[in-house]
C-alpha cells in the first residue's frame, strides 16, 4: 500500500462510528446524485468521512481548510478514488488555497462541509453564483459558528448550517479530549521540555481551555487560566487553578496555549514581558491570538527551528509553535486530533449532511443546532462499538420524571 | 456566645459574598414591608441567608424542608432575632412537619424560597387560600425544578418562579464542588472506611455525579457509573470510568451514591446482589433512590448504628447511611454543603428574591431562569473577595467576536 | 449489643488481613503465657488488634497513647473480654495518663507495642524495674522511630524493637492514604468549610504530606509544600505544587496541615501573619508543630468550639483545630485512620510481635527494620482477600534479573 | 547555525543546572588530563553534558548506547568540537554499533560512563586489556545496575561503579516525570489514537511504571497495573489502579506499555490473546519485553508502517510500537527524555564522574551509591535556578529530631 492508504487505513481502524454508519449508506444511499463541497484539514480521518459521505452516493470535492495542514500523500490517496476529487497541497500560497476553494465551488456542491467557514465565506462573498445550488451546510468549529451566528443576526447567511460545533458530544470529546491529548502531545515532542513543575498558563477556560488545563496539570504542571468571563474564572479558581489577568500571568508563565477563539490575546502589552525561554502555542483555530506580526517585527533576532520560531527581543528569547497556528495540527509532527475524536464529531457530519439532503429545503436560512436525535445515536453508536450496556429509564422512572404530586 | 450563634459566627466569616449584598441591602430594603416565608434546611448557612434578607427590611418565616437536616441551636437563634420566626424542630413527625409549613403559609408570604417544592406543592394543593398574596418564588433544587417544569407545562404552576438551581454557578459550584465534597466527608466519618482502592459506584452522571466520581476517584477509588443518557455514559467514558448498568455493577461495588434526582435507582432488582459489606448513600435530593423500605421488609435481621442502618439479607450485611436520606446533611455528623458554596447559591437566592420583590408581577406564571445578569454580578463579587482580577474584552476583541469578515 | 461491641464489630468486618492472622493464631498460640503492653489510640480498630493478640494467647494490658484519642465505650468493651485489660480514659489528666502506663507496667510485659514511644520512654526512666521481663517491643509512628534511633545510637535503648513504621505497608497505605484521606475528611466536617479553590498548606513533604498534598489539590486545593530538604522539595515541585519556605506562605494559606514530625513549624515568627480566617491542623504524631502556647498566650481574645479554637490576634482570627493534636483523631467528630489501613498496619504489628515472641532473645537491642518476609505476607494476605491474582517470575525472569551476561 | 548546533543550543537553555556546573568545571578542570569513556544516547541533551565535561578537561570518547537511538546531526556536531570524538551513526548494524563500542575503548578511559552496561560488559569480556587504565565507571539505567550488581555479587566487577539511577533524584524526575510523559507523547504521536477511555496496561509499577500508570489515568484511560510483588501490586490498587495478571489483562487492553526492566513480559502465552487493533510499546531499557520474533515467526502477515509494525494474527491486528524498543526514544519522531530531566541526570553523571576522577581509586571494586551529599547538591542548583526558596531546620528543630527525651 501506499502510504496515503496506509494512513486512511490506520485511522479507519479506530473510527468504529464512521464504519457502522458507511454500512448503512452504502445500503440507502442518502446522498445519491449530490455534490457535497468540503474545506476541511485533509489528512487521514478525514479521508474516512469522505469515504463514507462517497460511499453513501455523493460526487465529493474537497480541498483544505489551514495551507499547513494538509497531508499531501492522503490527498493524492483521495483523489485516486473514485466520485472524489482532492485539490488540497501542503504549503499551498493563499492564491493557490482560493483558487482551490473556486475548484470546489465550480462542481456547484448542495452541501457544503467547513472546519473554518471558508466555504461559507468565499460563497457569500466572491461566489454567490453557487448560491442557488446550495441546500445547506455544515460547520465544524467554535470559530465558524461564532462567525455564521454574527452573520445570520445581521441577515447575511443565505442558507441554513447545522452548527456541528455545538453539540454535547463535540464539546465534551472533541473539545476538551481531543484538543487537549493532542495539543500537549504536540508541544511534547517539538519542545521536548518537561511539563512537570513549569508554569503552563492557558488563555480562555472554555470546554477546549478546561480540557487543557486539566490535563497540563495533572502531568504536574502549574497552571494559570485568564478569562473575560467571571463564572467561567471561578470555575477555574474552584477547580484548583489560578485565575489572573494575562498582564499578571505574562511574566510567570513558562509556556503560553491561547484557546479562546478570539484575536490578540498575546500582544505588545505582553510579549516584552515574558520570561527568557517562554514557549508561546496557540490552540484556537486561526492565527490570530498570538501577535506574531508584532514579534517578527520587533525583534532583535530571530532563529527558525522545525516548527519553533524564536524571536529574541531585549536579549530575551521567546518561542512561537507552529508560527501562532493551530498547535496540535500545524506542528512538523502534529498529527491533529486523536483518531476516535474524529469518529465521534464527523459521525455528526456525516448524519448532519444526511439531514441536510433530507430535511434542508424544509429549514430556514441561518444557523440550525445539530438535532438532538443524531448526537444521541452517535453516542450509542460508540457506546455500541464499545461494547458498554448503560440503563433505561423504567416506566416508573419517566412517570417520577414528570410528575409533581410527590412530596417529602 | 449560645451554640446557634457561633454557628452562625463561623457561617457568615467564609460567606463574604451574602455579606456584602448584606450591606447594600441594609441600606436599599429591597423587601420593606413585605413577607417571606421559606422552607430550607435550617441551619448555618441558611441562617445567614435569612439575616440577610431581614436585613433587607423583609419579614422572615421559615421551617426546614427535610425533617432530619435542622439543627435546633440554630433554629433557636434564629428565632429570637427580630423579623424572623422560625418553626422548624429535627426530627420532627410529618404531621408537625405541615403544621410547620402550614405555619409560614399563615404568615401569607409574598414570596417563597424553597428547596424542595414543599411550599408551592402545598400552596398548589391544600393552601390555595394564600394565592393571591404570593408575587413569585425561588426553588433550589434540580428535583424541585423538574417538578415545577411538569407542574407548569400542565398549566397548573400559578405564579412565577425562579429556577435557582438552573444557573452554572449552582451546577459548577454547588453540585459539583458541594455535593462531591460534603457527600465523601460525610461517608468518610461515618463509616470510617478507607476511600481508595474501593469500587465506588456512582448512579447518574450529571453535575453532581460528575464531581463525585472525580473526586473519589483522586482519592484512589475505582469508579464505576451509571446512566440513562448515552452521551453522559460515553462522557463518563471518556473521562476515564467503568460504565455499566446498574445490574452489571450491583455485585462489584463496595460503596453506592444515588445522584439522579430520579426514583428506584437501587431496588429489589439489584440489592439481593450486593457483596457482604456493601455501602449505600444517597446524594439526590429525596430518599427515593435506595429501596430502603424492601430491605427493612425483606431483611433477616437488622442493626441501628448512628447514621448507619445494616440490614441483613441472606447472610450478607447492606449498610444504607442517613436512611437513604441526603448522605451529606442527614447523617449524625453530616454539615451539609461547605459554606463557601452556599454563600454563591445563596448570593444567587438573595438576588432573585430581590429580582421578585421588584419585577415578579410583571413575570408571567411559570418556570424563569435566573437572569445572567444576577448570576454574573454574584461571580464577580465573590472575585471580588478573592480579590482576584480578570481580563476584560478590548474594543478590538468585542468587534472580532460579532464579525464574520476576517478569512484565513 | 452495646455501642463498643457495635464498634468492635464495625471495624472488624473491613478488617480481613487480621481476621485470617486471628485464625492461625487461635490455632498455634503464638503468645501462650505471654503478657503484651500496649499504649495505642483505644478506638475500634486497635480493639480488634488486641483481640487478635488475646486470641493468640496473650494477657494483653493496654492504655492509650493520647489523652484525646480513647473511646470510652470502646475501653470499656476491650475491658469485660477475658484476658484484656484496659486502662485508657478519654480526656484524662497528664497524673492519670502516666497513672495508667504504669499500671500497663506493673504487668511487667515481655512484649511492648507503642505508638509515639511512651512506654518505652518509661521504661528507660521511670520504670527501669521492668527491663528484665522485656523481651522486645514494636512501635507504631515515624516520630517514635526518630526517637528510638535516637536513643540507640546514645547506647541507650535497652532491648530490640521492630519500627512497625519503616515498612513500604506503612509509608504506601498507612501515611499516603489513611493519614491523606482521614485529615480531609476531619477538616472538612469539622469546619464545614470548601476545600476546591483554597490555598491548602502542607508542611513536609514525606509520605503523609504527600499523600494530603495529592488528595487536596485534587478535591480543588492550591497546594503550597514547604520543606526542608531540597529533594522533597524538588519532588514537591515536580509534582505540580508551590513550594517555598513558611515565611512566604504564612500570609498566602486558608488552610496548614503541619506534617514533618519536628517541632516549631507554625511560631511566632508566622502566626502574626496569617490572614484572617487561617485554619490551623496538625497531622504528625505530637501536638508541638503548632505553636498553640504563643497563640493562647498573645490572643486578644479566645472563643472556643467542638474542635476549633479562635485565637484572635490584632483583629484577624485563627482558628486551630484540635488544640494543634492529631486532626483526624481529636477532633471531635475525628475517626482517626481508616479500618482497612489498620488492618495493613496492625496486621504488621501482629506478625512483627509474633517475631518478637519467637526470635527477639536472638536480637540485639536496638532498632530493627520489620523482616520483609512479614510485609510481604500481609500484603499477599490483602490480596487474596481483595481476590485479586498477580503475576509470578517465570524461571526465565529469575535468570534474566540476576544474569549480565546479555547485551544489547 | 547546523541543525546539531541548534538542536544542542535549544536543549542547553532548558538546562540551568549543568550549565552552573560547567562554569565551575571550566575554572577547576576536574578531568585535567583524563579520558573518558561513554556508551550514551547521542542526542542533543546528551551533548549538554559531554560539553560539561569536556569543558572540565576531559578527552572524551562517545558513541551510541542504542542503534536506534542516535541523532545523526547532533553526533556530527559533537565530533566537530574539540576534545571531543563521536563515533555514533543511527541504524548501525550489530558488527558497527560494537565497534564504535572499541574505539571509544580503543581510547584507553579512566572513566566510563554507561547507559545499559555496554562499555563495562565488553571490558569485562572482550576487552579486559583497557582494565588497567580504568579508575571506575557510572551507570544510568535500573536495567544496567540490576546486571552489575549480579556481576558484583560473583566477584566479576573488576573497578567501583556509582550507580547512578539508584538516586531520589532519578527515581522521582528521570524515572516518574521523564519516562511518563515522553513514552505517553510518543505514543499519542505515533498513532494518534485517543487515550482517554482506552484501557491501559501498564506492565510493572516500579517508579516508571508508576509515572506512566498515573499520568495515562489523568488523560481519562482506565489503567490496569501487573507486577509480580505483592506489596507494589498492593500500592497500585490502593493508588486506583486495576490490578490483575498479564493472562487476565492481555484480552482486555487496549494499549500496553512494559516497564519491568524484565523479559518476557509479553510473549506467546498472551499475544494470541490480544483484542483486535491491539498496540503495544516497551518503555523499560532492552527491547527483551515484548517479543516480537515470535509475532514476526506466527504472523500472517505484516505491516511496517513509520514507527509502527503491524503483525496479523488469525484476523487480529497486533501494533508494535518502535520494534519494542524504548517508545519514548525510538520511534522516528521520539525525543527521548525532557530536557530538564536529563538536566538533573545528567548534573548527577556530571558531579558522579568528578567524584571518580578524585575518589575512585579510593574505593572497592564493586557498585556504589551516588553519595548524598552529590544528589542534594543537583537539587539545591536546580532549585536555586527555578528561584525556589526553601526552610532550613532551626537550631532547636535540630535537637528535636535528634533527642528522645520529650514525651507526650
Amino acid at each position: 500500500m501506499e502510504s496515503g492508504d496506509l494512513k486512511i487505513a490506520w485511522a479507519r481502524q479506530y473510527m468504529p462510528v464512521l464504519s457502522s454508519i458507511r454500512k448503512r449508506f452504502v445500503e440507502e444511499q442518502p446522498f445519491s446524485g449530490m455534490t457535497i463541497g468540503m474545506a476541511l484539514h485533509v489528512e487521514a480521518k478525514t479521508a474516512v468521512l469522505v469515504e463514507t459521505l462517497a460511499a453513501g452516493g455523493a460526487e465529493v470535492h474537497i480541498t483544505g481548510c489551514n495551507p499547513l495542514s494538509t497531508q499531501d500523500d492522503v490527498a493524492m490517496a483521495l483523489d485516486t478514488r473514485e466520485r472524489i476529487h482532492s485539490y488540497a497541497r501542503r504549503g499551498a500560497g493563499i492564491e493557490e488555497y482560493y483558487a482551490a476553494i473556486d475548484r470546489v465551488l465550480d462542481a456547484r456542491p448542495a452541501i457544503t462541509i467547513d472546519d473554518g467557514m471558508d466555504l461559507i465565506h468565499r460563497i457569500h462573498t466572491e461566489r454567490r453564483d453557487v448560491l442557488d445550488a446550495i441546500i445547506g451546510g455544515c460547520e465544524e468549529t467554535t470559530t465558524g459558528i461564532h462567525r455564521l451566528r454574527a452573520m445570520a443576526q445581521e441577515g447575511a447567511l443565505r442558507f441554513p448550517v447545522v452548527a456541528v460545533n455545538d453539540t454535547p458530544m463535540k464539546h465534551f470529546f472533541d473539545n476538551v479530549h481531543g484538543t487537549g491529548e493532542s495539543s500537549l502531545a504536540s508541544i511534547m515532542i517539538t519542545t521536548n521540555v518537561l511539563i512537570a513543575g513549569k508554569r503552563f498558563v492557558v488563555a480562555g477556560y472554555g470546554y477546549c481551555g478546561r480540557g487543557l488545563a486539566q490535563k497540563a496539570r495533572s502531568l504536574g504542571a502549574r497552571v494559570i487560566v485568564t478569562e473575560v468571563d467571571p463564572r467561567r474564572a471561578l470555575q477555574a479558581h474552584m477547580d484548583g487553578f489560578e485565575v489572573m489577568t494575562m498582564d499578571q500571568a505574562a511574566p510567570l508563565g513558562d509556556i503560553f496555549v491561547t484557546t479562546t477563539g478570539n484575536t490578540s490575546i498575546l500582544t505588545e502589552r505582553h510579549l516584552p514581558n515574558l520570561k527568557d525561554g517562554a514557549i508561546l502555542a496557540n490552540a484556537g483555530h486561526f492565527n490570530v491570538e498570538i501577535d506574531v506580526d508584532w514579534l517578527a517585527s520587533h525583534a532583535d533576532s530571530t532563529v527558525h527551528r522545525d516548527g519553533i520560531d524564536t524571536y529574541v527581543l531585549g536579549g530575551k528569547a521567546v518561542h512561537v509553535l507552529a508560527e501562532g497556528r493551530l498547535v496540535n495540527l500545524a506542528t512538523p509532527k502534529g498529527m491533529g486530533h486523536p483518531v476516535e475524536v474524529m469518529d465521534l464529531s464527523f459521525a455528526v457530519q456525516a448524519l448532519s449532511a444526511e439531514f441536510i439532503a433530507k430535511h434542508g429545503r424544509e429549514l430556514a436560512p441561518g444557523v440550525h443546532d445539530v438535532p438532538s436525535a443524531i448526537d444521541e445515536a452517535v453516542a450509542r453508536l460508540k457506546l455500541d462499538a464499545l461494547g458498554l450496556s448503560i440503563d433505561r429509564l423504567t416506566p416508573e422512572q419517566e412517570t417520577y420524571m414528570s410528575s409533581w404530586t410527590i412530596g417529602t
